[in-house]
Order: structure tokens, then C-alpha cells, then sequence
């Protein structure tokens, strides 16, 4: 029984990559839960959705719906940065990391990082980086991460 | 006579766009004063350069090059990732600079950081990144930047 259960959840909350009918179901709201941002039009939503897309498996972004209500609960991306150094490596770079409030305690945080850090390896990453607040630091030690170094802004508004 | 030199300098290192000839520059091999980077083969060289040229202004890798001596002296790269909070917003990347050890004091790398974030800026960015050791944080801090988070790492290899 419990592996029919463990099966069960695993199977409602499956990690894919976002579908443009996602707008509809909470996308944006979700990302309002992580920092500033205004309603986006279909228009604007549909345009940066076929920017991202363009650059096929070098930027995706994935999120987690829940079957039953159809909202999205949990979202983050990866893309793919070509280097010249470390013999014209390549490094994933994390980004925009969000668990709905209400769904804590269901582990989609750290479905959604490994989801990303094997698709940065698939696509022969050295290595797959992010930045995060200091609060957040054990989170993601406990997805393999260890930190090194410290980020720097520049903020333009 | 001291703007006509300051000009002279100024055009003396000049921050322009990487090209295919500046292998032969010894980009590499500055490269290699920041990390691990054996060498390169010509073809490997042309076939990163054109991949990172087929984003366009989207990544842009930067140079110094010392005309009298015909040898890369700084280099710099920025790439701009594209985001849906932010109302869609876009944030600048800035990887692998590098000044030559033989340089410093020049205010190579404060060109190189200036060019980048003025890049990422006239692209429409809100912000640009980047990510460096504690020892570096006070360069930073003289080319406008500000301390935000920490960087973890996971490595594949």
C-alpha cells in the first residue's frame, strides 16, 4: 500500500516544463509570492514565452501542477551559459525558485531544483549555480548545493 | 598635454567585442589566469565563438587588447537572461573577467565591468549580477555594485 501511495504522489506532483495555458492557472500569482511583479498581459506572457522557447533546451522552465485543484504550486528555471574557459564549458544557472505557501512540507522545492540540476548535467554542465538568501541556505545543501561565493547587484530602477 | 594623453590611453584600451582572430591573442591563455582551462583547438574556439554569437547581443564577450603588443590584456563577458516576474523583466549576467596579472592598475577591469553593465543596461535590464570571491568585493563595490546574496554550487565533475 504504501508504495501504491508513494507512486500515487509521485504521479501528482510530476515536474514539466511550463505550457503556455499555465498563465490561466496561476503562474503569475505564484511569482508574486518570490518579488515584485505586476500583472503581465496574454500578449506579454505569449511573447517571452516564445523568447525563452527559441532557445530550446538552453532555458527551460519547469513548474509542478496540482492535478486536482489545477494550479501551479511550484516553478523554477535553468539556462544553459556557454563559456570559453574550462575548455569551452558549460554552466547551469538556477533561477526563480518558487513553493506555493500553501503547499509546503510536500518537498516541490527540491523536486523542482533536481528536475533542473539533472537537466544542466544532461546538457554537460560542469556544474549549476544559483543564488539564494543566507535563510535559504540549508534548503539547498540539503539538494547538493555547498556555497562558494557571493553575489554582487547593480540595480538599474 | 595631460587630455591628450589621457585620450592616447583611452584609445589605447579601447574595450571592444571579442573576434575569431583574438585566440591567436592569447585569450586563452589569460583565461587561464582565472581557471582551469587547457588548451583550446582552433575549431573548438570558432565553434563556441559562433554559438555565443548566435544570441546576439543577448551574450556579449568583451576585450582589451594592448595594440602595441597585440595581446588581450582584459576580458569580460554578459549574457541577458530573460524572466517572466518583473512584468517580463530582464537581468543582466557578468561572467569570467579577467585582467592580466602583468596589467594591473591600468583600470582594466573597471572598463571591462563598465562596458558590461552598460550593455546589460541599454538592453533593458532592471539589474545585472554577478557572482565573486570575498576578496573581489571591494573592486565591485568601486564599480557600483552592492553585496545581495550568497552563490551555491553544485558540481558534476
Amino acid at each position: 500500500m504504501e508504495n501504491a501511495n508513494s507512486s500515487k504522489e509521485e504521479e501528482k506532483f510530476r515536474v514539466r516544463k511550463l505550457e503556455l495555458s499555465d498563465k490561466s492557472k496561476g503562474f503569475i500569482e505564484l511569482l508574486q509570492q518570490l518579488t515584485v511583479c505586476d500583472s503581465v498581459s496574454d500578449k506579454e506572457f505569449e511573447d517571452r514565452f516564445k523568447e525563452i522557447s527559441s532557445y530550446g533546451d538552453d532555458h527551460l522552465v519547469c513548474v509542478i501542477e496540482d492535478d486536482s485543484s489545477g494550479k501551479i504550486l511550484a516553478t523554477g528555471s535553468v539556462f544553459i551559459e556557454k563559456k570559453f574557459l574550462r575548455n569551452c564549458g558549460k554552466v547551469g544557472h538556477i533561477e526563480d525558485v518558487v513553493v506555493d505557501g500553501n503547499a509546503r512540507g510536500l518537498q516541490l522545492g527540491k523536486k523542482i531544483v533536481g528536475f533542473l540540476s539533472d537537466h544542466a548535467h544532461s546538457m554537460g554542465c560542469y556544474k549549476v549555480i544559483l543564488d539564494c538568501s543566507v535563510d535559504n541556505k540549508g534548503f539547498y545543501e540539503k539538494c547538493g548545493f555547498k556555497q562558494k561565493e557571493i553575489q554582487m547587484v547593480k540595480y538599474f530602477v
